[in-house]
């Protein structure tokens, strides 16, 4: 029967049949460790019901009633129990930490050291554990935990409960110690709904608890007010730097004409000048060279030319350097990055000061440069590096992961609002791109941070037009039914180009990382910039700024004051304005696929809407000139005869609604950004019309918009919600799970500081699942590496300073002297999350998505069949998506690829599956 | 060693001891029943492994590795019991049912029945279970189940599983039988990831399932197309009707005059007109009566007023008899019914054809009788109602409980949209007030329904002003930084009345359950609307309709063209103004509180924003008193000297939003709708922070909004998501659950169809864990009442006709001939989710919120110790609510007034947890 002498016998010899640990002789006569243990699932299957007075209450067990028998009897027990122990009970009243005093703790030397080696902080026997217990959440069960390492999941269910904890101790501060009282040790009443821990008798204490819970509600508001007037002032910053660095490239504001200053941008220093061509005080580069105004020739345009070069390039080197010196995070959109944050993955300075400066320093200047990129992307990378500093003032947030991802996510809307001026659509881009938690609280958060944000720069008015964003219009007409037909064709365009988009930049991507012999970043930066510029300089609609651009193009003719693109002048609907528009359409496609990657600032937004606009602009004037050469043809009829029917400004705008969404997917955001951007609903049905055609088309390429494709590329742990993305096998998850047999598992007892040691050191798995014993496999919990390797070293160091033959183990051990034996317990997650093993895989997944786990251990009845980790999830799940699309396959041959993953991605899981590691670590006794 | 001998010894005879069953001459020579049984957890503490040669595969038993060694050896074991058994396969493979087939199926003529009284359709042996095997999502797990009952919960995950399945029946309807194919029975390679079911080789088939899932995917957007499109036309036929009746009161479009209709609303009838006052086709019925035109006179009032009460009370009561005759849930705003079901509950009929009709003709009636209600929310319901309709088309749809919640959270914001003209408001309504699941792809559906709704408004045009929304406006100038001032004090004006209101409105509708002498609704109706009219008519305000008297407060004086209400003459800025103005608000608020509640259809919304219009015009003009007065003082500095500085009109609109944010506690949503509303940003700083400092002050009297405040009068089993309105007791989940003394639980065997009839008898409790034996309590599943009911019944029908002394059994059962014994397997859950008993509350309310769960089972180590229902949760949820605030209350006191709640709510749950109901039904070997 050697069922009985699970966990009892294996105190580092052989477990051979029953040990003696059931005879009450054996018992040491030591004060300290008078429990008694009812543990009951260690005999559950023992039927020696006498025995069990022998055996006292094990702290750590919670007031279950005992499990082996039908019969009401837990009351008796648990006075029993209650008076079985009053010297604990006592030396309980007797401290100062009564409610952290345990009846094995250890001797007070242990207890003042820095390292918490005593077992575990609270005691949660019944009637003990009253609700208004200290911060002693490892107590529910997912055990104490060490720092997330850098590049590791986070373990969304223990912050919450860490959060609840922090909360009961803010609700309970007026009665700390009200668990060891004697009084609240008598049980509850057996069936319990018990009083909630919530009412407080007497109101000052009450009225004080009530502000300190207010002032702590308070704190994300703070948070997210302070990020909302930070992001609006900083893209208020980033809009006039960039304006004025822009202009740069072209000409200075003369410090000679009056008012005139250096540090001035065309805009405000032509202000009050109806047409900025007649400006005095701006001067181009050509005549402060050449020392004469106005006029032309071909040596002021190639002396223009290669200054719009020199400082194009020079802008675009400058942001490399200050990425590749200062943080390397700064790069790219971060809009990945972001994804993968808020989906809980831990990436340290991701969101540090010196990515926002850089960040934002970098953006300026890579804008500036003309080159293919946008700002709207790396806006809420800057908007959610604001918040997480502000989130470091109130170690509440900062210490809580799941809490700090949540106020991230409402952080992030501030970002979109800013670039847009378009605070709902900010909302609605997090809600549908970023987040992954995101609680209806938070979306009130999130617009009350975008709208700060919105009006901030209202404020500012970094443009002088009243405007929050350069390309914010306004139409004076309607559209007719007829032009439904193009709207869907730019719809259809819009999907093409964003599934062709995608491979394309995937492709450079792709090759850029593979072809070895290619120089630095730096380097490349000024290559592309460098040949951006050569593109760009000849190229009338590319010169110029990109918004400035879409700005124009999306504009009505009859409101444009400035038409300095020649779109709207006699003359201008013609084939030629077609060609030039599709040319510069397809050169600035290339450019973008090869920009978007670099190692600089760089959003993909903005391109995409100036590629799209300019396709749509084209579009437009197929159909102007189309109409005015045909105004009888039957779809014509219902224009009214002297005013301009078709306004190709309409067709910019769906044009790049509709690129935007081939890009990057969304939907309800694009619509609701163009809606604020436009600010009428005429135009949404048009917008929304081309928006859906163009994500389908879109997704008959790939299901994977542009961020979830560089997820994919640089192979970033994000387990995607949405099942159209990402379609989950349908199988058993016991195909899936590793199995026990491959799996390094370890025995309750049995083991000493330096085998499990040796453990560590023989085997990368990142956690260990522990079991009674090898035969019966009945699950007890699971110890993440970080954990037991932590508790080692501490163990093995001053104050403990155990030997390394001290024996550790994982379950009570009345026997073991708690002075010189390792007791792991608090350390291990004792109640870990199962799910019987012939489940299916999408149980599985939606436990994973759905409750946050980052691992999850199959038992049937008890005994433990396997595990699965999120990354065999997530490898699961995008290693499905591969064969799919390339049948045949093998399975994870397309994951190889990922180099720029930075080393120790997944590095939390348990290990390479495949393998063929000892099963047998850590069974001394086989 | 009684633990070998779990699930063989109890067939009718005490369990005592080990059992005869592992003795294989006591194996019958029976042909179906050469199963063998590898059962591993039945025998997971046996260490009698060589006989497990003598035990075959259990057919229900998923492909594991046995747990009770850890080498390697399943290889080897599957191909043994391949080998071992190949008469199965040969019969397997000559059947074109091979994949449903079993080795122990029933006779044929028992198969043909339309009883599924076979107790398996699909085999899950390993290999044999494949990626592409047909509909057999009882296979997974949860078991077979009958129709849900009326005002049961659903089971979410089972719903999902369902739709899983069929996806996977639509996917591989070329491949059926692949399953059944020696070749797919050689066991995977061991530790799997498995090729992906999805990969098909033939184009042309690939072609056609492709084309198959794009019409199954389309359903929902049909669905949903043709609900906006209904939506939009109901709604403008609801405003033209309600508009025509409501004018009916005062007076007719005489059919005399030229171009006069008598079914013309005043507005039609007067088009052209300038000013209504003058319209020659209108007469009132005093003209009429009294056959003169203009002039007044007492008579004349008394005469219109009559008609004017006579015609209220007629209205209001056809709308009551209509509720009461065709449709009871026609009636109140339907939200709080609304939520619930889109929770996961069945309500049948609510959202049926008499109820869509019902509630339309009732609404049109209820608002045209001038009482204090809205159609806002009952708009909601009826584009419920449409989508419910539409949905029948398409069973796949129709008959998958959770899907048809998804397209009814979608379809819901068209309500909104039509009814402020607000598509996105419309979405976030759905999302942030009703919705319960609501994935990203729902948001697009919802935002592409909520906008064909409005646009098919737009079309028909029911008020001929291009508006969608009668107080749709536009404002002209900005606001003040001083004004700030007066919109703080708004807000928390509105606060105070939404927590008022909502006090004053549960208190009547107490009042009204517990008066047993009141009347029938329809009089209380009659009484209500004649008391409405009493009060209406007289006073300036209140006589007209709701919409008319807010579209005219929220008005611009420099816009209206209209000034009936004399907002705007000279001389209006008064006190006389200020107090009338304040006197309709009081009376409209007691009015509002006793008319939402009644029998009729009524929504609260509009009523509640005429409320606070009300309020907000008086500060407003407070305010422009004070300025025009006293402009030299400090604050007014900022206004310009000859403009009008205050604009009472946004005083009312902010007005309007605080009062909704306090009645409703919503927030985005109604900035948003407000947004839209006024389509500017510039008012919407100023809104949000009176809606924000509105809820703070609201949550203040009570965390409930009206409608989550109606669901807990109403009792309804509405598991809020929210932490903040329903805070979770901080408590080990083993102190709420039924431990398991308490339940009624069944033995794997020993019973028979009369002793679980009798169980079912004499116990009402909902479902039955079913565990291994009495004494070691090893959970193998749980059967619902439904179900096993079910079985019970079919089995003693023909065409099986068991007798009542029939043998059933919840496990494998080696030596019963599966001819005369009942297998009750398919009918049970036989993957319930289980918890360590050890975890907190707040981790097993997330498994029922977060996967819709309707039971969890606890269990430590395999060991059944308890279950936790849906209905505990809630239980426990709204008992610590109610003794959080009246301190020291006994819990569940409050709970006893749910007299409106039909019998039968949570009637899916275990039964009453206090009975004291015997423990061992089931138990015979006891």
């Amino acid at each position: 029967m050697p069922i009985s002498a699970i966990n009892y016998g294996a105190s580092s010899s052989s477990d051979s049949g029953a040990s003696a640990a059931h005879d009450p002789a054996n018992r040491p006569g030591d004060g300290n460790s008078s429990a008694d243990d009812p543990y009951a699932h260690d005999d559950a299957h023992d039927d020696a019901h006498d025995e069990l007075d022998l055996l006292g209450d094990d702290p750590l067990q919670p007031d279950l009633s005992s499990p082996f028998s039908f019969k009401r009897k837990q009351k008796p027990r648990h006075i029993t129990g209650f008076l079985s122990r009053p010297a604990r009970l006592i030396s309980a009243l007797a401290s100062p930490f009564a409610s952290r005093a345990s009846h094995d703790i250890p001797p007070p030397a242990q207890r003042l050291g820095s390292l918490p080696t005593h077992p575990h902080d609270n005691d949660t026997h019944p009637g003990a554990s009253g609700p208004g217990a200290g911060p002693d959440y490892h107590a529910e069960g997912p055990g104490r935990r060490v720092a997330y390492e850098d590049l590791t999941a986070i373990d969304w269910i223990f912050e919450y409960t860490k959060e609840r904890q922090r909360q009961r101790a803010l609700h309970h501060h007026t009665t700390p110690h009200r668990t060891s009282s004697p009084s609240s040790s008598s049980p509850p009443p057996p069936p319990p709904p018990p009083t909630p821990p919530t009412s407080q008798s007497s109101t000052l204490p009450a009225l004080l608890s009530h502000i300190r819970r207010l002032l702590d509600a308070s704190q994300v508001w703070v948070v997210l007010i302070l990020s909302g007037l930070a992001v609006g002032a900083l893209a208020a910053a980033i809009d006039v730097a960039t304006d004025w660095l822009g202009d740069i490239k072209h000409g200075f504001c003369s410090p000679s004409v009056d008012g005139g200053r250096f540090y001035l941008s065309k805009t405000a220093c032509c202000y009050g000048y109806d047409d900025e061509a007649i400006c005095a005080g701006w001067t181009t580069w050509g005549e402060a060279f050449a020392g004469r105004r106005g006029g032309g020739g071909a040596g002021l345009w190639v002396v223009e030319g290669a200054t719009y070069l020199v400082l194009g390039v020079t802008f675009a080197v400058a942001a490399a350097v200050l990425v590749r010196e200062f943080a390397v995070y700064a790069r790219h959109s971060g809009i990945p990055e972001l994804k993968t944050v808020l989906g809980g993955f831990i990436m340290k300075r991701f969101l540090g000061v010196w990515t926002l400066v850089t960040k934002s320093l970098g953006l300026v200047l890579a804008v500036a440069s003309g080159m293919w990129l946008g700002k709207e992307g790396p806006l809420v990378h800057v908007a959610c590096c604001c918040a997480n500093l502000f989130i470091k003032l109130f170690p509440s947030i900062n210490n809580n992961e799941a809490r700090k991802r949540e106020v991230l996510s409402a952080a992030a809307a501030s970002g979109i609002s800013v670039a847009f001026g378009s605070p709902i659509g900010g909302v609605l881009f997090s809600l549908e791109q970023l987040s992954y938690y995101f609680p209806d609280k938070t979306m009130w958060q999130s617009f009350v941070c975008a709208m700060t944000a919105a009006m901030v720069l209202q404020a500012f008015d970094p443009f002088r037009s009243g405007k929050l964003v350069l390309y914010q219009v306004t139409y004076s007409s309607s559209w007719h039914g007829f032009e439904l037909f193009p709207f869907i064709i730019l719809g259809i365009l819009g999907g093409i180009y964003g599934g062709l988009f995608i491979k394309a930049n995937m492709r450079v991507a792709k090759w850029r990382k593979s072809a070895s012999w290619l120089p630095g970043p730096v380097v490349q930066v000024a290559v592309v910039a460098c040949l951006t510029a050569l593109i760009n300089y000849p190229n009338h609609y590319m010169r110029a700024q990109n918004s400035d651009l879409v700005s124009n193009l999306f504009s009505e003719c009859s409101q444009t004051l400035d038409d300095r693109f020649g779109l709207c002048h006699e003359g201008a609907a013609s084939a030629g304005t077609i060609i030039l528009l599709l040319f510069a359409a397809v050169l600035a496609f290339f450019l973008a696929a090869i920009t978007f990657g670099l190692q600089i600032p760089a959003g993909i937004i903005l391109p995409t809407m100036a590629i799209g606009a300019l396709t749509g602009r084209a579009v437009g004037i197929i159909m102007e000139i189309w109409q005015r050469n045909h105004p009888a043809f039957i779809a014509f009829r219902s224009c009214e005869p002297d005013i301009p029917c078709i306004t190709p400004g309409t067709y910019a705008i769906i044009g790049a609604a509709a690129a935007l969404a081939g890009v990057t997917r969304m939907t309800v955001s694009i619509v609701v950004i163009m809606f604020e951007l436009t600010g009428a609903l005429t135009y949404v049905l048009p917008i929304m019309v081309a928006v859906m055609l163009s994500k389908w088309v879109g997704d008959a390429f790939s299901r994977r918009g542009i961020y979830e494709s560089w997820i994919r590329f640089n192979e970033y742990p994000f387990l995607d919600l949405s099942e159209e993305t990402t379609p989950i096998p349908d199988m058993p998850a016991s195909q899936i799970m590793t199995r026990i047999d491959d799996l390094v598992v370890l025995t309750a007892a049995g083991h000493t500081v330096a085998s499990l040691a040796a453990i560590l050191d023989a085997h990368p798995h990142r956690g260990f699942p522990v079991i009674s014993d090898p035969r019966d496999a009945i699950l007890l919990g699971y110890i993440s590496r970080a954990e037991l390797a932590y508790t080692l070293h501490a163990a093995t160091r001053p104050p403990r300073a155990l030997p390394p033959e001290t024996e550790a183990f994982f379950a009570h051990q009345p026997l073991a002297d708690p002075r010189s034996t390792l007791d792991l317990r608090p350390w291990m997650d004792q109640t870990p999350l199962t799910l019987p093993s012939r489940c299916r895989l999408h149980l599985a997944v939606s436990y994973f998505q759905k409750l946050g786990l980052r691992y999850v251990l199959f038992v049937d009845r008890g005994v433990l069949q396997g595990l699965l980790t999120k990354k065999d999830v997530w490898y699961v799940l995008n290693g499905a998506e591969e064969t799919r699309r390339t049948s045949g396959m093998q399975e994870g041959e397309g994951l190889g690829a990922g180099a720029t993953a930075p080393p120790g991605f997944w590095s939390y899981v348990t290990g390479p599956r495949r393998r063929p590691l000892s099963q047998l670590a850590g069974y001394r006794s086989l």
